[in-house]
């Protein structure tokens, strides 16, 4: 550890692209660690960072590039499955680049956006992951002014922005949820949405849409219901669809906490699943495979949204190009135990 | 935001503490909002420090004070909800201070606890808490001998060590749980406690016992299994359970995880909760709502242990000494729907 402390004389990096016969550019990316360098290339760079000491002191390193080592997390509140999945492939993405990953919650609250803005111009985090809506206290607009790297995640935001974003294919996901319901023989499936005036609310009920009307099956407005993404309106919607006079025989839910919702309300009918009812949902956060019966659900890949945010931060942080300003990953669906064949005599509860 | 930039004649401490009258330890109290000022002196404090600028430029204070303004907050996975609840209480405790929260997840790999441990050791992070099993690589010692504040978190720790550790009131959360099954009228009571090798595991078992015989209940070995406290071992050892001669009526699990196994077991076999079999679960974290039917358990403060601990850790970092090396903050009885009376004629599934 006593190595840890020294500070004599290293090379900075244009002395080492030189020493290499390299570009900065490339020096650059092996330090943190972006793909497009050559095996070789790469086992000399490093050799001679670690010759000369370089990353051995990281702060130091950060300091002398003027920057800080640290990356910034924002989003609302430390709750759900899918901040956690976001966050889970932050942290894999960081871990080999070095850089430290601070997490900051807002709990929604405008106050404490702008706090943690002051504090961040203040303290010159290199770049900032952004789990938010986009509506909040312009925090991009803030971040674009003070030329402050950022990428922003998540399937909540509009797709048409100026500044980078990472999504999923929402649209996709409601139809493959929706065709897979079909595949199975259903004719009424009931969907519970997520609140209408979100884009990407209404792209799952597109695809919705247009699963019925490739399959030829008529669409009826009273087998959708708006949620609001919480368990009680899972609960609640569920009730609405089973009061129907001709009930749906499964029900698509917009994520997965209204899928929760609609266990409870059917555990207390005591409408088994998915024998009686097919339930299929919209995220697998976490918990769902720990649901009874767990829940066939569109996967986000939420690890996988995370980490590639991050390589897309940290080339935006060393300078590079970005590919691309809008990337979707593909949703995907994972078939569990909850969606089967309707009965023959489709389910009445009146 | 200009002002932010200012770097002209501040006050330090020592100045700001003769200045209002006080000693720095009060000043100090005030700048890291820990309890201990009255109102008025507080005020006088806060004044004559907005007046000089002090805090303005946080990272430039904590530079000052030989501090990174920053708290890194080691866990082992990104994934459960009661790592979660722990981080929530964390961030709600920092808001005020001010600090920085640093989350790493060591995933439970050895070379990445060292790695991260380096980093820490070259950064200079004003503080560690520690959410680990305390037998992983020495961080303790390792911290100790460096001198550096921290905090170990958790009910999966030994209540016995010479460091500051928060904790909650495990055996009485055991014996609670049990207690609560017997006044219902229930005389059979399965557990699945966790391994057994944990002293938190055991004190959970040590709770159970305690119960039945205070209520002059015989303990049958049968009835007590041995889990992992993950999702498999709630399925296999409900079914172990079940399959006895003369089966259980309630079953009381280590942790919340099992506690879905033995929903999902339950499930399959069609046999309901709480009208054939009752369930109580261990932690209280963020799913057991959403659970259908919503899971009766024992609740973790998580949150306030996360606050707490992260309170102790600002005063270790403040130079304050603190009340005790270990604080247990109590468990509670969440009732919600998965216990109620046992069925006059126990259930018999052979």
């Amino acid at each position: 550890m006593a190595q840890e402390s020294k500070q004599s004389k290293r090379l900075t990096m244009v002395e080492i692209a030189k020493e290499a016969g390299v570009s900065t550019t490339t020096v650059s990316k092996v330090l943190n660690q972006l793909p497009g360098v050559g095996a070789q290339t790469r086992a000399r760079i490093q050799r001679l960072i670690e010759q000369n000491d370089y990353v051995q002191n990281h702060a130091a390193r950060h300091l002398r590039k003027g920057q800080s080592g640290s990356i910034d997390l924002v989003i609302m509140r430390l709750e759900g499955g899918y901040d956690l999945g976001i966050m889970h492939g932050v942290q894999d993405a960081l871990e080999e680049s070095g850089h430290r990953l601070t997490v900051f919650a807002t709990h929604e609250n405008e106050d404490t956006e702008r706090l943690w803005l002051r504090r961040l111009l203040d303290r010159s985090t290199d770049g900032v992951l952004l789990l938010l809506p986009y509506e909040r206290v312009g925090i991009p607009n803030a971040l674009m002014e003070q030329n402050i790297p950022f990428v922003a995640i998540g399937d909540r935001n509009e797709p048409t922005t100026t500044f980078p974003t990472i999504g999923s294919t929402i649209w996709l996901g409601g139809y493959t949820a929706t065709e897979h319901l079909i595949s199975l023989g259903h004719r009424r499936i009931g969907i519970i949405t997520g609140p209408l005036h979100l884009t990407t609310s209404r792209a799952r009920l597109a695809g919705y849409r247009e699963a019925l009307e490739r399959a030829g099956i008529g669409i009826d407005p009273a087998l959708i219901c708006e949620g609001n993404y919480l368990l009680g309106d899972g609960i609640k919607q569920t009730f609405t669809l089973l009061n129907q006079p001709d009930p749906p025989t499964a029900i698509f839910t917009g994520n997965d906490a209204q899928a929760a919702g609609v266990y409870q309300a059917l555990y207390k009918r005591n409408i088994r699943i998915p024998d009686d009812m097919s339930v299929i949902g919209f995220d697998d956060v976490m918990y769902t495979a720990q649901m009874a019966p767990p829940l066939t659900t569109i996967h986000q890949p939420l690890i996988e949204m995370g980490r590639m945010a991050t390589g897309m931060l940290l080339r935006l942080i060393a300078g590079l190009p970005l590919d691309s300003n809008h990337v979707e990953l593909s949703t995907s669906l994972v078939v569990r135990e909850s969606c089967a064949a309707p009965r023959t005599h489709p389910l009445s509860t009146t």
